[in-house]
Formats: C-alpha cells, structure tokens, sequence
C-alpha cells in the first residue's frame, strides 16, 4: 500500500514550525508496513490545497491529512476532501456535543466558529478527538483510504494511535504484512567508507532491504523485512546482522538504535567502573555528552575543563617545560595527552581517565594546524593510549569529532576488556 | 515569486529525521519577500523524484532541493534534475580537488564512489560546500530558477546563506523590494510572556510586522520592512526596535542573531575579564556552551564538573558536613551553589566564577525535585549570589535552562557592571 502525507497550514511554509508531525505519521505508517512515497506541505488556500489532493489520489491509495481541521475561516481541509470527493459536509452530533461540553466546563459562550470543529464528510467514520476539539474522518472512497487529523502534534498522535490506526487495521490492512526493522549502530567509520565495505550486500538487497544513514559522528544501518510474524522476520534479520557484523565487527557497537555513550555507560555502570576526563579543546562536551545519560552519575566522577595552561598545571600537574620553551612539545601533544588522562584518573580516584587537546580553531595555536587533535585514555594498571586525530571541518565539527573519536577508543577498549572478564548485564 | 522546497531522502519518508532543512528555507526564503507554495518530500527514487520536479515545474517559479547529492547509489538528484531539463552531467574541477584533498588531508584513499560528489550539472554555478563534499549547484533554466543543496542541515545551511542566497538576490530577485530584517534577541523571558508583554505591537502591526519565535531557551522577535533601501528600511525598524526595547529592557540582549554566550564571551575578553565554573547537574553543558564560541580561549580559565560529592569536596573544598549528615543542606542547596562559585574562581584566580547543582532526573534526589537547581555567581571583592530555579520538563531541558539562567543572570551582572565602568568596544 502507498501512502501520502498531506500537512496543511501556511505557519509550516513559513518556516514557523517544523512538520513533525510527517516523521510521526511516517514512521507509524513503516511500521504497519506502509510505504510513505510522498509527503507534501501545502497552505491554507483552497485552490492549492485541491490540486494537492488531486495529485496525491493519482499516485498514492492512502492519504494522510494533518492540520485545517481548527475552528477559523482559513480551516479549509474537510471543505476541500469533500469537494474533491464531490460528498456534502455535515455536523456530527457526538463531536458537537464534545465542543458544547467544553465551552460549557468553561462556563464561555460558544462561538459561532466553533460548531465548525464537529464537522465531518457524509458516510464517513468520525474520528473523536480526546485532546482538542476538532474531530477527525476516516473513509474509503473508490478503492483509495483518507484519513483527516488535526494538525496539533498533542492532538493528532493520540488521534492517530488510538483512532485512525485501529480503523485502518480493520478497513485498509487486512492482506499486509507488517514490515520489522533493526537498527545497526556503528562508530569510528564514516557512511561512505561503511557502504564500500557493505556494497555487495547493498547492491544485492532485496529482503531483508539495508538502508545506512549518517548523522554528525554516527552511521546507522537500517535493515528491514516484512514477515507474517515477528519470529520470521527476526530469523532472516538476524542472519543478515550477522553477515553485516562480520564485515565490520570493530565498528558496530548495538543492534538497538542508542547512541555510544549511553552504551558506554550502562557498561561501565554495571561493571561498577568509574570515569573522569580532563578537556582541553573540546571544552566539556565529552563530559556534557555522558552525564546526558540518565544513570551517568553511578559512573561518571567528574573532571576538569583545562582551558587556560595555568589550570593544566595548577589542577593537572602538566609540568611547565611541557608547556613553556622553545622545545616544549606543547599543549597540544602527545605528552600532554598522556599527562592529562593520568593525572585526572588519578585525582578523581576512578578507573578510566580519558584526556583531549587540540586545535579546534577557527586560528591555529602553538603554531599546529587546525584539526590536530590527541586523545587518551588512561585506565587503573594498564599502560595509557594516546591517539593522533587529524580532523576537517568547523570549530564545531572538530570538536564534536574529537568526542566522538575517544568514545569509540574507549568502546573498543571496554571491549577487549569484556573480552578478559566478561560484564554482567550486557548485550553485545 | 513561487517556490517550492523538495526534499529528497527516504529516511524522511520513513520518519527517521524530521524535515528542518524545509522549516529553514521556509524562514529564509519569506525574509527574502519569495511565497513558499508547496514543501514536497521523495524518497531516494529516480522515478518518482522526476515526478515531483515536473510537478514543481508546473507550480514554481523557484525550486529548492535538499539531499541526495551524497557519494551512494541512492543519491539521485543531480541526474534526476539533468534529465528533467535535458541537461549532461560534469565533473566540476575545484569541487573534484576539495574531494581529493579531504581524502589527502586524512591519508585515505578516495573510493571511485566519491568522484559522483563533484558532478554539477551543465552550464550552471557550483555552490562550493564549505562543510563536507557534495557541490551544490544553482542555475537558471526557461525562466524558471533551480538550486540544489546537500541534506545534512550543517552543510546546507551555510550553503544556502553563503552561496545560493547570493546568487538568488543576483539572478532572481532583480525586481523585488528587498525586505530588510532585524533580529532582536531576549533572555530570561519565555515566549508566551513576551508575546503578552508586546500584544500591543503585535496587533497593530503592519510594517514593520513583527515575528516572536522560540528555541529552547531563547527567544527571537525578527522585525521586517519592505524599503527601497537599506537606509530607508532602518528608519522604520530602528524606532519599532526602540518601542521593543522600552517595554522588556531587562530581557532584550542584541539587536543582532548573535547567541547571549557570544555577547558574553566578547564583553569579558573586550574588558580582560576571566571567568570560571563549577558544574554538578549540568555536567559541562555549561563550560561546553562558552568554548563553543571562537574567541573564548582569551576569557575563559577553565572548570571543574563536580559530579560525585568526592570530587565537590577534594576539588572544590565543599565542606562534608554541608554534604553528609541528616541536617546537612546536601549537594543541591543555597550553601554548596556558594562554595562552588566562590572556590572554582579562587582555584582559577578568575574574576567571575559561576556555579549550578540541580537535581536534572528523571529520579529526584537527596529527596529533591526534579528541577531544583541552584545557580551562582562569584566575583572578586564583590557578593556571591544564588538563586534558585524551579524548573520543569525533560533531564535535557533542564540541564539546558539551568545554563540559560545562569547565562542570563551572568549578563545582567555584567550589564550593571557596565554602567558603572563602561566596556570598550561593546554595541549596547
């Protein structure tokens, strides 16, 4: 079954809210194994909003409508439907009860205006809106499904769930199967580099289907399967994780969609290891990035963002000759890494100590280009790592890179620790 | 003019990521006075794609597309465009070298796949990508104006400010009266509240009109006139600027799209003042906000992020008996909001030192609220100061309100003190 989803409302073409209420509809619909082909944003104007309606009927069998639905004159999305349709509009006495019951709750008067929210299109089932007060429709016309709800992200998604899905689970998807997905989580490659590496599977995908995507720092691999049940679509998709993990195995780190750092602290969290970090560069947003977390407090002892030197040396003990002379290797160095991962491990008493500095520009420093970067991590009895990063982009981009890059160092070495003696409580 | 804004990607289509590249362009192309007709969504399709630009050709004067310009197999708007207007494909040499030297700079081989994101299409201007790869591309064909951008909104959006608004104004807009803006930005002020405070204005606007919008923690009035000039436009919006500012003195901070972080940064390190933080809840948002801005390595000394009670007493000389103990304030209170402050600016010897412990959630603590937070501002020879939040929403937005306070509050102190000794260099 192909899909349309038609959002209404000139505030979204002006850029005044984002349509978020497309990514809701659009992944409710994948999940009842729908295909979304189109989604389309159009304005509180009759006539666009007609031809909108007259396109999305040629191309798609179910069309989704959000917004126009509200009291006021430029609510003009039943009005069209109707027309379009060529059925009559009439007030729904169950919906205008649910409007009157609420002016009188209020002890208002009801406007005029208002009777409008209880309209609905001839022969069609009534949406009840629990929220608000605008009812929804769900019809089939000629082979093809509409569904109209309203445009308020608090009022559609309850509307959707509890009203429109059931219905179009009764009326539209009684031969579907539903569609399940997986989502791979990998670290420390970039999307092109993981698609040369999965391009064979990629190029001779047909069931389960592989769909990689890349946000800052991250590549996600979706592979989907529609399947009577979720028994057999986890049999084809676990084979296909499998053959995808061989690929890769240093860099997927979840087959659930979380983000690293969550990983990295449920590990550490139940493996009763702690953590601290001395920034440089990046400021706090390595230490910003895991107490996000929740539990990150049963794991994360604290640490120190050393801008200045003078805080490197005072709170760090980074000696000054590192620093100061001629043929000081620097701030940015390997050796001032390596200082700050120790000295923080060891002031805060924790397990891991991990240690950035670099140039994250916009202007070089200590005459090293922008981008340079070290890493380390420090861990109780074990030799310390530094890691040399050369990295592209804005100050931004650097320093989100930089955070990235010593979460993935730290994942691959809670792994091989994993390794020695396993974790409690982990998945991978 | 018509536009319409087509963005191309199936992770849209599946509800993945959320469209805010159409919500920015939507907001950029209004201020430029161009109606935003139709936003359109398509997956990673030839077919369908060539669909939604004839679609686009019979509706728009301007097309805007978004994604699908990448390296991969499924990146198709390039050639889905060239086929449209009957147009060949080349390689564009600057942007082939920008490729090149990115691969060389990191000491990795170019995959053949990357070569697809130098392709521009024939006879138009490539819009360098400042950010990552992929050539962007404007051009004019049969009166009717296409561009085409990347999909991830940190390279689009300088793209589309740097280089295709440029070219619009230049072979687009020849004919309009350019509408000219201003941004006002306010803290310590919720946008429901300062829509109350300016209803007044807003009303009876006409020209200028007036546009309040809200992210997280920041509120933006954009004030707008169409003028045959510059100097013309000014006049208006200087005097609607100045009603503004009369009625919210005390929340209003620039007249420019400027981040109060900025204006902080750039007044301290204008006065040679330095500051420093201590941070528990907030876990080095706070610090992490302030390096973010280029420049801040001149005034700010560096922080502790204080998590566990050990590091808040080995650190930051937080007294055990304000911590333990049943009549101890504990962590989240008035009195270790204080020492913190004051401690992080003796330790840094800075002259602002700022402090926040909260409890974040989502579990209470010390039998505290979620969204009890304390911030406080320490400065040489002058009163410590605390106050207390009650904040609510999710553990981000208060980790995120809590520095917007702080923020807010340190910018009221520096403000007072600027009055007493006036900052060089500084616009308010």
């Amino acid at each position: 079954m192909k899909a349309e989803i038609i959002a209404v409302g000139t505030e979204l073409l002006l850029g005044q809210i984002v349509n978020s209420n497309a990514q809701f509809l659009s992944t409710e619909l994948a999940a009842l194994g729908i295909d979304v082909y189109f989604q389309t944003v159009v304005g509180d104007n009759s006539n666009r909003l007609q031809q909108a309606i007259e396109i999305a009927r040629s191309r798609a069998d179910l069309i989704l409508f959000t917004g126009g639905i509200g009291p006021t004159e430029d609510d003009l999305t039943k009005d069209a439907l109707a027309a379009a349709l060529g059925r009559g509009l009439h007030i729904d006495t169950l919906a205008m009860d649910h409007v009157q019951r609420f002016f009188d709750a209020r002890k208002i008067v009801m406007t005029e205006n208002n009777r409008k929210q209880a309209l609905i299109i001839e022969g069609t089932t009534p949406l009840p809106n629990e929220i608000g007060l605008a009812v929804g429709v769900a019809l089939a016309h000629e082979d093809k499904y509409y569904i109209v709800l309203p445009g308020p992200p608090r009022e559609m998604k309850p509307m959707f769930t509890d009203k429109a899905k059931p219905w179009l689970l009764q009326h539209a998807l009684t031969d579907e199967m539903p569609i399940y997905s997986k989502m791979l989580k990998f670290a420390g490659i970039g999307e092109s580099l993981l698609e040369d590496k999965l391009i064979d599977l990629i190029r001779n995908q047909t069931d389960p289907t592989i769909a990689p995507y890349a946000k800052e720092g991250e590549v996600t691999v979706r592979i989907s399967t529609k399947a009577p049940s979720e028994h057999d679509a986890l049999k084809k998709l676990d084979v296909l994780e499998k053959q995808i993990k061989d690929i890769l195995p240093e860099h997927m780190y979840a087959n659930i969609d979380v983000p690293l750092e969550q990983l990295i602290v449920d590990w550490m969290a139940d493996a009763g290891l702690t953590l601290s970090a001395a920034e440089s560069c990046t400021g706090g947003l390595l230490m910003e990035s895991i107490t996000n977390i929740p539990g990150s407090a049963s794991m994360f002892a604290g640490g120190i963002v050393c801008y200045s030197n003078d805080i490197k040396k005072k709170l760090l003990n980074v000696p000054s000759d590192f620093l100061e002379g001629t043929n000081a290797p620097g701030a940015v160095s390997r050796e001032v890494a390596e200082v700050l991962a120790e000295q923080v491990r060891m002031i805060a008493d924790s397990d891991f100590g991990l240690s950035v500095t670099g140039v994250a520009g916009p202007g070089y420093s200590e005459r090293k280009p922008v981008g340079l970067v070290f890493i380390g991590i420090a861990e109780r009895n074990r030799k310390t790592e530094v890691f040399e990063l050369n990295l592209q982009g804005t100050r931004e981009n650097i320093r989100l890179r930089s955070v990235k890059a010593l979460l993935y160092r730290l994942w691959r070495r809670l792994e091989e620790r994993q390794v020695e003696t396993p974790l409690e409580g982990s998945d991978l």
